[in-house]
């Protein structure tokens, strides 16, 4: 079933290998079928490039196998929350991608500070907040799902597709499967920049105009140069 | 019309994509018929690698289109001022390179520090002043251009091919469609070693004997090594 | 003898090379054949790309060789110490990877300071003591890896499988071939990550919970992504 | 004429471009035939990669062209001065490989901080001292080939067997054409490795009996790793 999906999610999964934003069995991606709600999302310690489309999982969204031979990535739990959270989403992706993790690690959120940014994630990427014992203890892939719902209260998931969570790694999401792994590669880019931008300048900051204006022409299509 | 012009413009943008310095949909190259005044630009929302030369746009300096079946690049505005500006200018390239992106989100210009710089560049690669919020409210490409020619009032711009848009990235020019791309490359590599020498000793400086050895090496044709 | 051995030893060659851990002659890997007790590993003063299963050298646990036209690499005393002072060890492997070999410079240890960390190592990968002259003159690679079975008095070798040798570089090992390649992936990866973390937050710190968490993960098994 | 001899340093050139460590046209390698003391190098103006062996130009001592249809590079009189001053070197070669010209540009020498370095080079990489204008007006390449040999009075050349010009980049050499590519890329990684070393500790310091002891290990051969 959903062979499709499959195709466009192996394809995700082959190019964040490919853009050199997944090492090892570090990563996967997932997305969410319109008609039946369902999730295809990889198979657990399997590396991006070794799966084919017939290895991924089919589940529900209590994370219930509908379809499948192996397990599903442990991170499902994580994936399904980000869905519950933000209705609009259709793909979702968890990397270790370097500079994105630095942030991660460090507890950091990276700045809006250029252009590259502004077309693709409004605000900073916000970073969670520290797990509580409890909350590792148990459920621990679903409640990181549910910090990372909590850092966008009262904010557009869309507008700011990514988040960082501490000591661990980046999650993105999209609107597409493509959108989806597009924001990953650009959020591993502008944090590596944001990092050397800061060590340059200190002080650096965003011109604010640029924001609105690199985020409109966003919503007129994708980035058009 | 312009087929060899064409396949020229094709070849650089597989060439900058070749050699690093785009990602995703972020850079574009374009060059000037001398005969007909006419450019040759990328169409918008294509990467660099996958677009075949009949994919090429053929405008007048207004930006009218004379040939095409895409839109062009939403920077063709930001091209043609360069264009309009600087007589002597056949090509001109944009991308978002890691290291030169890095000063322009920093605010700060590339010091000539070596003889890597000086084969390619006379002076510091100059960063653009501040936007004003009209100028980017309206004509905001073209106004990205008209605040590129103002960091060169009274500067020839083929001696120092290159400027870094505050908060956004580089734009490069040279003299032929080749001499661009190389500039392109030249930029990133010195932006990136400008800022390690600048961490491993605050007081390096160049030589400036050294500058204009190199400059009037460069002058006798291209980089003699 | 032993071919099936030496063909997962030359794979594992390899894909140390294609991993980018390994630059000219740098770096080799060895296995421990269970039933006989003997070692497969590298000739010396060649590159991992270059061998093939029959260049191999077999050799006992004193370092005499059983079969082979090579010479044994010149770290094999070292790896014969680690197989002796680690019982569960299968595999040994060494290179001079860049920021693992950037942290043994420094005579620091490498912090754990995310999940990517706890997912392979437990705790800090620890810094060999300075050699005492009298061990570098005699015995030279026999004692690097006895200061290496000191690092780990009172500390279980698998849990945290790697070790950097000061001024020199890592050594990684592992119940299997496999798991030895990929911590000597994993360990440079969080090298990196470790010190540009530090960078952007001298404070980082782990959260305590998460070691455990993702250490009892380990146990049932590969990280799960 | 000396056909094997252009054979391997058409070999050399594409290795120093394999290995990362020319960028355009930036670099070169030469190497003196031992029967008749003539040079086989580059000619200018080219790419390492697109030469073939009988675009190489064959020169005297003095520069003279033997035999060739090209330029010979522009270095050419750097490297004539480096055999004259040298007698046992055999080949020479220059690139502006990014860490080592990031030392140059700074002025700094590499210091000798781990085993890598001591495998190759038994000192610090030395940096030439600033050229003075009018030896920069007037025979500026054979003068650059004279600060080298001065940075090396009373050292042994093959010792440490690069060097690093100040604001340009480095020369290396070596008593073979293969010695001399492992010299440049072994260079390169100690640069890199040497200045992230010193920003995780400013005090880093090498055991100094382990320079003896990799020192003399190098003299038996090849590293044995």
């Amino acid at each position: 079933m959903l062979e499709g999906l499959k195709i466009e999610v192996y394809k995700a999964n082959q190019e964040l290998a490919k853009q050199g934003l997944v090492t090892l069995r570090w990563g996967n991606i997932s997305a969410r079928d319109e008609r039946t709600g369902y999730i295809v999302i990889k198979p657990s310690r399997r590396a991006c490039v070794e799966i084919k489309p017939d290895d991924l999982i089919v589940c529900d969204m209590e994370g219930k196998i509908i379809e499948g031979l192996h397990a599903p990535s442990s991170d499902l739990f994580t994936h399904l929350e980000i869905y519950k959270a933000f209705a609009d989403v259709k793909s979702v992706a968890h990397t270790h991608s370097k500079w994105a993790t630095v942030f991660a690690q460090a507890g950091k959120s990276i700045p809006n500070l250029g252009t590259t940014h502004a077309d693709y994630f409004k605000y900073d990427i916000p970073v969670t907040r520290t797990m509580r014992p409890e909350e590792i203890a148990r459920d621990y892939e679903k409640n990181t799902g549910k910090i990372i719902a909590e850092a966008f209260t009262l904010k557009n998931p869309l507008a700011t597709p990514a988040v960082l969570v501490k000591n661990h790694g980046p999650f993105m999401w999209g609107a597409s499967i493509m959108d989806t792994v597009d924001n990953a590669v650009a959020l591993e880019y502008v944090a590596e920049m944001a990092f050397y931008t800061l060590r340059l300048n200190t002080d650096a900051e965003m011109n604010k105009y640029l924001i609105d204006k690199h985020t409109l022409r966003k919503m007129g299509g994708k980035n058009g140069q």
